[in-house]
């Protein structure tokens, strides 16, 4: 109790699996009152955007730039607008923009919740170390944001 | 979907068009959650607000200074509460007051985004190089934005 | 038009005449949406907080200092939150306190518009020199928080 | 009046006494509207909020760490919304956490106010120092509340 | 011992006594490594600095704001890098930039040191509530400025 | 007295004309210790650094772009580290960097000096509101610059 | 190697206990260039500083006041500048300003170094959960210092 | 020229190559004055300092974390005092850590300069829409630092 009422998080990272609805329906079901944001979870649109928005590019380095551009407006909006950051990095992809998020957070000082499975831990140490909660799996994503806002623990 | 539920928006410059109600019309047909802001677009009111409000000016610096302070005024509380900054730039009148908008929200970190048309690129090289998208039309801004706040490209 | 929809106006200094409820009153007739705040105006509790609410003081500067402080925090949580900053100076008193608020409220970017009668004018260069109006009365204030919200000048 | 008309309040420092009620009863019978946040005041939740919600660990150092950092999610969040920080330091426990929150409220700017027995003046004086009241008790904290957001002293 | 090495100290306030002569020869004597500066303690080029540098005004609120404006060039640059500020008040004048810039270290969170004659303790209370030392006369300003650098109280 | 001994000022603006040398000389002659920056004044490397350094493009766009992005490095460097930014704006081209450099300064509080004919008046009139001197000359500039860290006016 | 050149570090906490000493006796025989700072010492001064310099004082709630206050005006400077802080508790005494500090380094985004014995952990778990490294012994503060100047592990 | 003259660069990023040592030798030879500073680039020290330092751990999980957060000690006092990041990817690794310091390093508005294959432009591109220049090369790099230094370009 006595929890933030209003809480924003940003769900940063991984776009190809379903770890996003996982954690809102978790959340919702634990009846949480939580504003989520994310990226464009759309590969082809958040890939095309920049020409199909401003105009066809040559090259592949401008076709990129104008559309990560165009990205880049709505997460700094919602990065700066979130109260607490998770990034989710995957298997596969190298996911430099996850990791690129969690500095811009770190920056900022806003909270970062990380979920990763157990053999990246290694190569994400920096990360993590820069996390203040390191989970697995969605539930445990969703079970850390419930104990931040009503203060309770599972089964409790 | 996952876009920021609440957007503002400055739209910064020419005040000689009406690229202003174009970006707004075309947001609301899109369904757009947006509040949008701007300066003063009554060039009249804009130039003589300092000496109506304030008493008259012998000096047309002085008129000038009293009235472009008082305009600063709305713009610094209206660039602080916005989101995301849209510069417009038109052919006529040199609009020094746009790039310096445009260099206080860059300085913010605030989300810039520019329009104009194709042939001021070379002169606009550095407000462009601090943008975030570059725009020649009110359409190409309003799909910008309803991308940011939908993750939807038009005609997707 | 296109103006700050939500308006926070911190109405700092003189406490001795009515001038805030002119201000406030020319500005509801206005029509304006703005959410005024200041410090307490009745004298003898802004005085007294500090031994009132948190025991009796022999010394008048520990009795001084502890009212001070108390009122510091509401001006201090009221400042930080307002869009914009007015401060009344009048003949009589010092005013110290106005001219702290009024150096405390440009160190952080906000807006300030100073009213006092043009007597004062050498007295209060360097706090009109960071003001972005300088009023006489009250009237004018309203006047110009009326075109900062609605961009029409009086009469127009 | 002229108060803030919402007001946010983080309850730092003590969990084993009802102090955060009684604050919170004064002031709802006063009829302020402010929004209080606190810790998790359920002792066991938050000693082990890292283990079960993360998974268990066998040494006390990183048992703690994990639990202490999820703690830090929340801590972190609501002194960032908070507009004034309340910070409670009883005769048990060594209460570092208090402190520390003392010194991040602080260092943001944000007015705190301490309350705690008459005897640990000397041991507590650094805090106090950048305290803006200190009290003895809740009925002293509630009032200085009251006084925050209506100006009125009572019995007046 | 372990105090700042490099210490700047910017001694704002009443220009028409020598007090900033006797704190700089106090700190002298003393040993001190200290950076002082200081507003322009020349009255008449103080208030002549507009005109004379950028042109003459007929009316006398120009002729102080372009003046006013230029010190504020000087006043800005120094106070931001000051680590310590101290504000003399005296008896004569109304002194309102030096409360400005009281206002203004403040809210940049540097510490306050004000000096002034008891008589003044309830005129100045905001001000004395926002500073860490209110010291009477110069001696007392160099004896507080070499315990921050020394360590060390006088006779001790 | 009492200035800032160390002074860095950011010249921006008109590179076409020998100003900066003008100013520079002068504060040399009067023995001023100032460390000054400006942009790079080779138009031609201005223009061309980005497909020099990094390879060459097809779209003028793109040239300009990767151009003033790495001019953007250095101007930013330098805007950062300057204690004053003084801002050129001559006759011709329309100089909207100059603009965009006085909108960043005057958003990150730095001092801004603007210097133009005075037939530019009323085209300038929102930056000449942000900045602190206006002046016409770059004796000026120099007489203002050797005014802040002397405190002495040329000819007394 | 590549190591920060200049490096300062504030020392804060236990002032009973020679640990500064062996901290700095290691870090110099280790060849390293940094820049120490801390509290004073001498525990009679810190508490009297108050009252020698600024005049006697009745009670001693203001008594202790008058000279935390004092002793803040050297913390925050040394805190401001230094690049990093170690904070040391010890068995005695409850050093609530030694976590005030840990507290206004974090939120300042300073590197924090805890060190206290092992049984202070469960504790100090919040402190912990805020630093960067949590030593127990002076030699490893020092080994640690040396690592972040040098990049070199002893015994390597 | 009039660029500026000292100039502190982060070289972020894969530790495998001598591309550090060919920026600073290109950068010595050009004559430039850059401060150089970097991670450390022996691959055992970075991976075991944790457990070293403070003590060994059992599990991987902690180890790496307890080596993570000495490192970022450095990390942040070194992006803290830098006045450009330069942050390298390569082929081999993952590297979410320099696309965290890129991060990192874009939220305080510090310019990045990237550098990388052109093979992996589609999955850095949102790092290299951050950055002011994207390079490929070692000789590249020096030759941005040298023009923000010098203003110069190459073979002229």
């Amino acid at each position: 109790m006595l929890g933030p009422s209003d809480l924003s998080v940003y769900l940063s990272g991984e776009i190809h699996t379903d770890w996003r609805d996982q954690v809102m329906a978790a959340c919702e079901t634990a009846g949480l009152r939580i504003d989520f944001s994310g990226p464009v979870t759309d590969h082809g649109a958040s890939d095309d955007c920049g020409v199909v928005l401003l105009g066809e590019e040559d090259l592949p380095f401008w076709r990129d730039h104008k559309g990560a551009k165009i990205n880049a407006i709505r997460t700094t909006v919602l990065i700066e607008q979130a109260d607490i950051v998770v990034v989710r990095f995957g298997d596969k992809y190298r996911q430099w923009n996850a990791a690129f998020d969690a500095g811009y957070a770190a920056a900022l000082g806003t909270p970062v919740i990380v979920m990763h499975p157990p053999e990246l831990t290694h190569a994400l140490k920096e990360v993590d170390a820069a996390a203040l909660a390191v989970c697995e799996t969605p539930a445990q994503v969703a079970q850390v944001l419930a104990y931040v806002q009503t203060g309770r623990l599972p089964g409790r």
